[in-house]
């Protein structure tokens, strides 16, 4: 841990990757394009479960398990979903040492399997809606990969709902959207721009995708969660129909959506520093770490009998740790609890015992203001309230970076700059002809085309024509 | 839910799969061997994680996760361990549209893509112990599944240790045999033996391997659990080496344990009756079910003015459901939550509302006994201290029906007669021959080696040799 990582002004990409090794986030597998997600990275990950599945369970939402293997068949039956998905495909061919007559795909996201599963379940009105989740492991062939963000193996929860009406069903979308919206903002402090994907990017099989996006540390745009509008499509090629209350038969309508281990990648770019992650208090693994402080023997029990109660008086509230290891520094400690992201470190040495009181370092904060002194009696009260002040100061900082580069401008010199630098609003026609060409003479693309819309029209700021709808332009992930 | 299940002295093995699919538990899937886990069957599943991970992280794990494939070169390391798996294999040839050149195993198990990492990770005895869990996929291709006993893919945990020294390696086995106890006894209410296994039962490439061994409702034995010593085994194969406190490369000593979706069939065919199933108060998905019972719309309003206060009180100290369903009789509800194995069932009538009482029926309890009326000032308390009573009841009741199966043969004769009706305890003289011939004469096999041993010695109930064990006998899932 005496390593330092790659400063992100040198190189961010190296600076990304150096921080989830060295902060023990995950590390590298013999397999090509799959990771090891190491304890401390799990744990994040655990929280970011935690997080999203009690809002799952809160809107009505239960849990279940589909298999990992789907025919082939299956994923061909929705034209534009085997469209999308077959370049990326794992195909199972053997099983239990013979060829197997079908092949069964390893799944990229599992509609097709969980549509049949639907069709043989649904019969009636009154089974209706159907609100499922799975929490599970899913498999795209990528030929450039990188941790957490772009992964042959990741972890995701997918959403698959089918309701009575095309209404009901687009509510669940826009629901869901919210539920994403809600997680990103409130536990893993990272504001995000909710909307609409263009055609040339919604979910294969879809009728429309939405998605939370969010601005990286190097200004690039990462789509941290969508959800998915099927309309009919699944449900006729699935065949998903149930009599209605006049015994009529009729097609579900359907939804899907998903978060994945992508937001470990996200809480990590966006929050972190030069020194290592900074971790929001709501996900971090570890909130607070105690560091005592001693020069001798005797020192060390003395500081010990005041840091192991307080560090029972704060279990009860946060989730702590004391780092009492013999044969480090301090100030190694200090660093290595830096470079894991812990929100808060208590320092206790023989001058604080005498005083009463205890140290307190912000992991959030640089330069001298990060520690304040504050009396031993009132130390867990201040860690408490010190954490949600992080939580909230984490998430105003990177509000605070998003809209100091996100740009207006005025013509389309302004955009290519602007799109260099940041993110760009800007009207478009929505022709896809000009989402091309954009693409390619400038490598942004439409990340969504926000919910909240100005009033009147505007003139696309690449073709000039008539234009209905502003569109968030980036470079991304 | 009109259906019924077929009785179990009718036909056992129709009656588990009956009850699975009637009490929506879990259901087949297109993909041979592969089935589905439904929300009612999932919810039982988290509470079974919740208790095995709550107990993992209370002994010092944590959780991680390895990749889902794993290259076929590293299965082919350990000699027993690609003999015992080889047969079992899924694997992907192909992938993005390309055939692979190594070609990858989806996991049947992990040891050996963890023994890899571990070989990275460790490098010092400060390093050491690794005590790391993974909640994962597993695939094992089977030629005759049965739902959640034996199916291609199934979930589990599997945890997996790395020791400086043989004897704490030796002692976290035995410790992890224990979590397992601990929790079949007390969350499943399903009483177990714990054991070693013979030699020819154990696990491809540990030196020895422990489990949990429970009797069904058939009698038969059923493995609910176990923990491998793996000795340096894997060590040596994946080249896992630390340096001592004396600067001397050492091969580490490891540990695996595991429990699996076996644990929800055993609930099943433990509990279950010809009603249905009968969940341990600590698994069930709902706790306690309130049934109102109204003639008319007025009776209907009165009803309902109790019992949803009554829902949000026991809501406070347990999982409740209020099933104010239009349309289905108090009988037909009290029919489908007996199928579901909902412990405990409140009734509220005009009657009782008059009285200021309600009505509990015990799920576990047959007959008229099953029902008290109690004060409904008093019900909270009631429920809440039955569901204990439950709990205990069904373990105790599980308990008896196992010992007045379990026999001590005196001779092979009465060996015989044992295990075609139940458990045999019995001295093995440890010779695989004699195991091999029981076997192939009464289908029983060595279950385990009871850790509790009598004192002395006795003569092999097979040869007649001096043997200085003896084994649990029983013919097996």
């Amino acid at each position: 841990m005496a390593q330092k990582v790659t400063p992100r002004s040198e190189d961010y990409s190296r600076w990304y990757t150096d921080v989830i090794q060295m902060a023990d986030v995950a590390d590298y597998s013999p397999v090509k394009g799959c990771m090891v997600i190491k304890p401390y990275g799990y744990t994040l990950w655990e929280h970011v479960k935690e997080g999203l599945d009690r809002r799952f369970k809160e809107t009505g939402h239960v849990n279940a398990y589909f298999p990992l293997f789907i025919p082939l068949s299956f994923i061909q039956k929705e034209s534009e979903h085997v469209e999308g998905f077959s370049p990326e495909l794992a195909i199972v061919t053997v099983g239990g040492g013979k060829e197997l007559e079908e092949p069964l795909v390893v799944r990229p996201t599992s509609e097709t399997i969980i549509g049949h599963m639907y069709a043989k379940w649904i019969q009636s009105y009154r089974d209706l809606p159907v609100l499922i989740n799975q929490w599970a492991n899913v498999v795209r062939w990528e030929m450039r990969t990188r941790l957490f963000l772009r992964t042959t193996e990741f972890l995701w929860q997918e959403g698959h709902t089918a309701h009575a009406t095309k209404e009901e069903a687009e509510a669940e979308t826009m629901q869901m959207l919210e539920v994403y919206r809600d997680f990103a903002v409130n536990d893993a402090a990272i504001p995000v721009i909710e909307g609409r994907k263009s055609e040339s990017e919604k979910f294969a099989g879809a009728v429309n995708s939405y998605a939370i996006e969010a601005m990286m540390g190097d200004r690039k745009a990462l789509q941290a969660g969508t959800s998915h509008f099927l309309g009919q499509n699944f449900a006729k090629a699935f065949d998903i129909q149930y009599l209605d209350e006049t015994n009529e038969l009729q097609y579900v309508w359907t939804t899907s959506w998903g978060v994945s281990t992508r937001m470990v990648g996200a809480v990590v770019m966006v929050h972190g520093d030069d020194l290592g992650l900074i971790l929001p208090p709501k996900l971090a693994p570890i909130q607070v770490v105690i560091v005592p402080i001693w020069m001798n023997d005797e020192q060390r029990d003395d500081v010990l009998a005041v840091v192991e109660p307080l560090e029972n008086k704060l279990g009860e509230h946060v989730r702590v740790e004391l780092d009492a290891r013999e044969g480090y520094s301090p100030g190694w400690k200090f660093n290595d609890w830096e470079m894991r992201g812990v929100p808060l470190r208590v320092e206790v040495g023989p001058r604080d015992l005498k005083n009463d009181q205890v140290v307190l370092a912000r992991r959030d904060v640089a330069g001298r203001e990060r520690k304040i002194t504050v009396p031993l009696g009132s130390a867990v009260e201040r860690v408490v309230g010190m954490l949600d002040e992080i939580q909230t100061g984490l998430y105003n900082r990177a509000l605070d970076f998003r809209e100091s580069h996100t740009y207006d401008p005025k013509d389309y010199d302004e955009f290519r700059e602007a799109v260099a630098h940041g993110f760009a609003r800007a009207w478009w026609c929505g022709d896809a002809d000009c989402e091309t060409a954009i693409k390619d003479e400038t490598k942004a693309t439409i990340r969504c085309i926000p919910l909240e819309q100005p009033s009147g029209q505007g003139r696309c700021i690449y073709c000039s024509e008539v234009a209905e709808e502003m569109a968030l332009f980036a470079q991304a992930y």
